[in-house]
């Protein structure tokens, strides 16, 4: 076999026989296939896609290139949960102690950020000795124990990925759809739980910019997590607008503070039960409808709560803050930000929003950068409010106040101000099920 | 300028400008841009093409990446000719001599051969003492003093096309009329001629195997010529069929002769006399019909082969197996080749021709393999003849009879025999000039 033949097959519009796969993707990881070959191939993926057999064997070998998480160790139903990324998307903080309230096993290893979305690592480290890094049976006991655990990515997960987006990052084939599935759903995969829930994000602020691409990019995936026997479930939620009104590490621990309380945003909480609700159903706690009411019985009940408060104490974090959120450190320096002119705002461009928020300290632009916890943005207004001038739109959290102009510049630039409202969007777009896609 | 954007922007369907493309083939030379971005960039190249705008600045680009052959020193107007390659392809020691008969100046650059198309350095050097390299001053000496000389490449032309080249080869994106017309036209426009005639094979033997897909990659070639300065005319002439009725060095050669004498096959003449005319045309000799009558006359007066011998004996070959061919070592063993059914010859997969006069050993597999000169392919009978069961079609030429059966087995799969004949094609299909095509 030739990788020279198959770059030319896939050119060519034909389809990779599992063979060919399994020979592409050892071939690259081992060295013997080069770069400039790989290269050449994903970009032919590109323009001429991949067949769901394919793909699913793509993931399949990409997921068994390095480690595959055993978590037999823990009982019960393991559930995992994955975000496609956005800006204020703190869902994992809030999803995973609902669940887990609910009784489903939830062991997490979640990324860090980059650019402009924030990454739960990050997040969680802002709780004062919150420990992102756990050896695999610390982990284990944690999540057996009181039924969840969220870590950093550990072990030799999925090389083959890690060389692969590596290379798509530098070659201009990120933004190919099955490539996108199978580099998520072998990280999924080899992490090991029974069930998966995806929330792709859709709009200005997420990776996926369409509705359309969103489902395609759902449907890859489900029909992935399916083939490899784990049962997934997508939802497209909007991210065209921030979630919630939070942008920024320990700003965005408070807000999912507030929404275990029951007291969040609407947008945010009604994402989030229904993440839950999809978290619990698979893991087989009932119909929808009931899985709703139970997720729902456990913030009410202050349970979600309890169990964000017992990892966090798990973990080495600083339980008071969670019973006192007015202890997280707050950033020395707090700027109005005001509406430059008088109307609805009918556009937020999110993914300025957290370019913005960047600016202002609270992400990374290279992996080496340091970040500071307090920095963000306080959103006072978002998109469909009536603002008149002058009217404080948002609050910008900073360690130096020089951060504020080049902040402010990019935030302004990001909202769009209009006589007339917008129409109003849903929070969840679509449902994306191994039997198709309810709207 | 990143060359990530590059990618990306011709990946979209983008045009690059001159300045990216200057950015692009120099920083791929001096290797700062690495083989991995650049071939996904080609295979980009390949799904979405080039305008002609882009065409040209490649050629240039990689024309200027080395040396660029300075042929002031020799009097006159220079004419280059390039043929895209076939089987039993002699124009170049046919055409070389016939227009330097007719008073342009021939300072010719060859290749070697390689896989299934034989190169005319190997042809000439079957030849007994022939020498194809020679040091610049005696090149130019000659070609003031005779008219023609035929060299090896030498020197470092192209440096880019040697790099980007390698790199096509292994990451299946040779195929892409631009970039085969960037790599045939930067080697033309180095070699440093006024004037390019360019002989575009087409069919089953050729590179290219659509007259419509030839007639493409002409046009292309004959628009980077024109826009560079150089006078460019392209022929599109037939490779469905080996040309004339000789397939290996030495026994082409000899075939070379006869048509010098007026003595050769028909079409191997008529594309010849063809590809002279023009290249004298070019050279300001007058009308085309004007050109054609000229080139016929010097075979007809004997200058033509005069030139040719002049040639032979000016690089140190042996004149007198000129003058008589019979002088040529001959192979050891010879096998004729019999009609397994008797019908009309309706098509001779002429390619797989060229590879049994390899399997003979007229040709090399790797750049390291030797050539026996004597080895090859008599053919006596081509598409469109009669042939009974049993009658001889082709002679086999080898050092060893071992490599009969082989060859044997590839040569008859090539033929197709049929009760009707078929029908007859020209030997040349268009002509193609700056003002369009000519058919």
């Amino acid at each position: 076999m030739r990788m020279l033949d198959l770059i030319a097959k896939k050119r060519d519009g034909g389809s990779l026989s599992a063979e060919e796969i399994h020979f592409l993707v050892k071939g690259y990881v081992d060295g013997t296939i080069p770069d400039y070959q790989m290269s050449a191939f994903l970009m032919a993926v590109y323009f001429q896609g991949m067949t769901e057999e394919e793909t699913v064997a793509m993931t399949l070998e990409t997921a068994h290139s390095g480690e595959m998480a055993d978590l037999s160790a823990i009982e019960g139903i393991k559930v995992d949960k994955h975000s496609t990324g956005g800006v204020g998307d703190k869902t994992t903080m809030i999803v995973v102690p609902m669940a887990a309230a609910c009784g489903v096993k939830v062991a997490k290893m979640s990324g860090r950020g980059l650019g402009h979305t924030g990454g739960t690592v990050d997040k969680l480290e802002s709780i004062p000795g919150f420990r992102t890094t756990l050896d695999q049976k610390e982990f284990f006991d944690i999540v057996n124990r009181i039924g969840l655990s969220v870590i950093g990515q550990s072990g030799n997960l999925t090389p083959a990925d890690k060389k692969m987006y590596a290379l798509r990052d530098v070659t201009a084939t990120v933004e190919s759809i099955p490539l996108i599935a199978v580099s998520i759903m072998s990280k999924k995969l080899a992490a090991g739980s029974d069930c998966i829930v995806l929330d792709v994000k859709t709009g200005s602020g997420a990776f996926m910019k369409t509705v359309e691409d969103s489902i395609a990019l759902a449907r890859e995936m489900v029909s992935i997590g399916t083939n490899a026997g784990r049962k997934t479930v997508a939802l497209i939620t909007d991210m065209d607008i921030p979630l919630g009104f939070e942008i920024g590490n320990s700003l965005e621990v408070k807000e999912a503070i507030r929404v275990l309380k029951g007291e969040g945003p609407e947008d945010l909480t009604a994402v989030c039960v229904e993440l839950a609700a999809n978290m619990i159903h698979l893991a087989g706690k009932g119909g929808m409808e009931s899985c709703r009411e139970q997720v729902k019985q456990v913030i009410a009940d202050g349970t979600a709560l309890k169990r964000f408060r017992d990892m966090v104490e798990a973990q080495g974090g600083d339980p008071a803050c969670i019973d006192d959120p007015e202890r997280f450190p707050k950033a020395a320096f707090c700027y109005e930000v005001r509406a430059q002119h008088t109307g609805y705002i009918t556009h937020m461009d999110t993914e300025a929003c957290g370019i913005a928020s960047c600016l202002l300290g609270a992400g990374r632009e290279t992996k080496e950068s340091s970040i500071d916890y307090a920095a963000g943005i306080t959103l006072k207004k978002k998109t469909g409010d009536y603002v008149t001038k002058g009217e404080v739109v948002a609050e910008f959290h900073a360690e130096k106040e020089a951060f504020f102009k080049e902040a402010e510049l990019r935030f302004q630039e990001a909202l769009t101000i209009a006589s007339n409202p917008p129409e109003k969007k849903p929070f969840i777009y679509a449902r994306v099920t191994a039997d198709g896609v309810e709207k």
